[in-house]
C-alpha cells in the first residue's frame, strides 16, 4: 500500500509558506507519521523528540535510545547523531535551526519550557504553536488512508461480534474482553484496547485503555456496555454497542431505543456544510425531551485518523462538515441506578451524506 | 482478596503527620489505586481528579463524566458532587480546603499552574509536592500485593512461552504479539502491551503501548526481541526474551551470552542493603570489558507495584535494596547492524536475596 507522501510534503510546504514560516517541527506522532517520508504508513516509527521539515528537507533529531533505530529505519530522513552522553534533543534542535538560518518556525506543540530555551538561545527565531496546522493538513482523507479505515472498521466489527458472543450470565467483562481482543489482534489488527462496562444501572462510563471492574460477572438483567480504540498502520478504529443481558426491563428498552434514535439523527444530519454545533444539539435536544439531558455528559462525535483528527463536534466547535471527513457518531445517555447506553459507528462523509465503514448489527446478539 | 487498606491509611495518617501535613491529595492513579480504601483491590478505579486524605476521612471529588460512578462505587469515601456545568474539580478542591481549615497540605504531584491557582485562592494554604511519599510508602509488599505479583508474573511466563511458540520464519512481529496477548488475556491477564522487535541486527528499542515493525516477516537468522507491559489487579508484570531464529551466527550468540551473564552477575548482587548505583555498574563494567558500553543506552531496573514504584536503580541513584523490595533486573545491549538483546525477570529481595518471580526458560525454544 503506497500512501501520497509527496503530496503530502508539498502540501505542507505550500501551508507553511503562506503562513510565513521556513520550517515546521512536527512533536507529535500522528503529524509525524503522516508527513514522515515513507515507502507505507509506518506505525512502528521510533519515538522522534523532533522532526523539522524544510522544502526539500526532512531531518529527525532522536534521543540516544532511539538513534540507531532512526538512523536505520529513517532512509528518507537526514538524521542528527545522538550519542549517549551527547547533547539533550532540544539543544540539537537549537544547534540545528541556528545553522539554518531559519527565521519563523512552526510547531505542532511548543511547551512553555521549550518556547523559553528556543527564546534566550534562538532570540532571533520566532517559534510559534500552530496547533491545528497538522489536523487541517491531514483531515480529508485520501484513498490509500480511506481503505486502511475501512480495514480498521472490520476488526472493530469482528471485535464487537466476539464480545458479544463471550457475553453470558457468568462470565466477567475480563472474559469479553479478552476475547474481543483476541478475536481482533488474530485477525490483524495492531493494537486493541477494549473497554467493558456492565451492570443492572450502566451508570458509568469508562476511558482510556483500561477495563473497567473487570471482574464483575455478568448476570441476567445487566446492560453491558462495549467500546473499544484499536489500530491498524496507526488508524484509529472505534466502535460502541449497549445490549442487555437477559430480559431486561422497560426502562432499559426504553434508554437502548431512545439512544439508537439519537444516533439515527443526529447521523442523518451529518452532510456535507454540517454546522457540528448543531449536530450535537440534535442529540441533545432527543435526550432533553425524555428528561435526560443531564445524562449526556460527552461529546457526540470526534475525527478519525491518526489521533488528534478534525472535525471537532461539541457544544462550542466552528468546523463544518466536508467531503472525505472520517469521523464518530456516539450518542449516550447514562441513568444512575437505572442504565445506560451507547452506540457509535465510524462513518465516511460523501457528497451523500453519511456512510457507515462499521457494520455490526446495532443490536448484537448476546451470547 | 483482602489488601491491607487500614493499615496504609494509618501508615500514610503517620507519615503525614510526621512531616507536619495535614492532608494528602493524591491525583496520580497508583497512589489512589493505594490508598483508597476498598474491600479488594480495585484496577477499574474510575478517574478521579483529586482524592483527598485527612485522618478518618476520605473525599473524592469527581469530574462530571464519572461523578455517578464514584458516588456508586467509592462507598468508603465521600464524595463531592460534579453535575453537568458544576464547578471545576480544582474549585471544588479549593472550596473543600478552605472549609476544612487545614493549613499545610501534601500533593503527590502539583502542577506549576494548579500551585499558582491554590496560592491566589488560599493564601494562607501551604501546599506543597511530596512525589516520593506515596511510592516509600507503597514499597515493601504486603502479602497480598505479592501473590499478585506471583500471579502477574505467571501471566507473563504465559506470554513469553505463546510468543517464542508463534514465532517462526514467515511469522511477522504483530502474529508473536497477537499469540501473546491472547494467552495471556485469556488466562486473566487484564492489559497486555506486547513489544515485538526482529531482525538480523536488533538495534532497536521499543517502547510505549505499541509492537516495533509490526508487518515485519520473521526470517531465518534474525534476532527476535519479546517484551511486555502487562496488568492484573493494577500491578505491573513485565519479562523480556531474547532468541536466534535459526542457527544465527558467533557475534549474535555472543550477545546473548554477554547480556544473559550481565543478568546473573547483576541479579545475584540484588541483596538487602545493596547500593543501586553499584548495581547498574555491574551491567556497565560488563558491557564495558566486552567494547559495548555505549550500546546500553537504559536503566538496568526499576520498581514494581501499582506505578512508580521504587527503588529507583540507575547511575545517580541514592537508594539502596530493602527486604519487600519488587524490582526488574533487566540488561541489555543493542549493536548497530549486528544484534542486540535484553533479558528481564521480575524479583523479589529477600534475606537471602533476589527470588525470581518469573520462570520462563532463559532460552525459550523458537517455534
Amino acid at each position: 500500500m503506497q500512501l501520497e507522501s509527496s503530496t503530502r510534503l508539498e502540501r505542507l510546504n505550500s501551508a507553511l509558506a503562506d503562513a510565513g514560516y521556513e520550517a515546521y517541527v512536527a512533536t507529535q506522532r500522528p503529524n509525524q507519521l503522516y508527513f514522515v517520508p515513507h515507502p507505507e504508513p509506518v506505525s512502528g516509527l521510533p519515538p522522534i523528540p523532533f522532526l523539522v521539515f524544510l522544502p526539500g528537507r526532512v531531518i529527525a533529531i532522536p534521543g540516544p535510545l532511539f538513534y540507531y533505530a532512526c538512523r536505520d529505519q529513517l532512509t528518507n530522513c537526514e538524521v542528527v547523531a545522538a550519542p549517549l552522553g551527547g547533547p539533550a534533543p532540544i539543544e540539537s534542535l537549537v544547534t540545528l535551526l541556528a545553522g539554518l538560518g531559519v527565521r519563523r518556525v512552526a510547531f505542532d506543540q511548543l511547551s512553555s519550557a521549550y518556547a523559553t530555551t528556543l527564546r534566550q538561545q534562538l532570540p532571533t527565531v520566532a517559534c510559534a504553536e500552530e496547533s491545528r496546522l497538522g489536523p487541517t493538513l491531514r483531515r480529508t482523507k485520501e484513498p490509500g488512508e480511506l481503505a486502511i479505515l475501512r480495514t480498521v472498521a472490520g476488526f472493530a466489527d469482528l471485535g464487537i461480534e466476539a464480545a458479544f458472543h463471550a457475553a453470558r450470565p457468568g462470565a466477567t467483562n475480563r472474559d469479553v474482553a479478552a476475547a474481543a481482543t483476541a478475536a481482533m489482534l488474530s485477525a490483524g489488527c495492531e493494537e486493541a484496547g477494549l473497554q467493558v462496562v456492565s451492570g443492572p444501572g450502566v451508570a458509568y462510563m469508562g476511558t482510556g485503555n483500561w477495563v473497567l471492574d473487570p471482574r464483575r460477572t455478568l448476570q441476567a438483567g445487566d446492560m453491558l456496555l462495549v467500546d473499544m480504540g484499536i489500530l491498524y498502520h496507526g488508524y484509529l478504529g472505534d466502535q460502541t454497542r449497549t445490549a442487555i443481558v437477559g430480559e431486561g426491563t422497560p426502562i432499559q428498552h426504553e434508554i437502548i431505543a431512545t439512544v439508537q434514535e439519537a444516533y439515527r439523527l443526529t447521523r442523518d444530519a451529518m452532510r456535507p456544510g454540517a454546522n457540528t454545533r448543531e449536530l450535537y444539539q440534535i442529540t441533545v435536544d432527543h435526550l432533553a425531551a425524555k428528561g435526560w439531558r443531564d445524562y449526556f455528559p460527552h461529546h457526540i462525535s470526534h475525527g478519525l485518523g491518526l489521533g488528534g483528527d478534525l472535525p471537532a463536534v461539541n457544544a462550542t466547535s466552528e468546523d463544518r462538515l466536508q467531503i472525505g471527513d472520517t469521523l464518530s457518531c456516539e450518542p449516550g445517555v447514562y441513568l444512575p441506578g437505572i442504565g445506560g447506553a451507547r452506540f457509535e459507528n465510524m462513518l465516511h462523509i460523501t457528497a451523500d451524506g453519511a456512510e457507515e465503514l462499521t457494520h455490526t448489527p446495532i443490536n448484537p446478539r448476546v451470547g
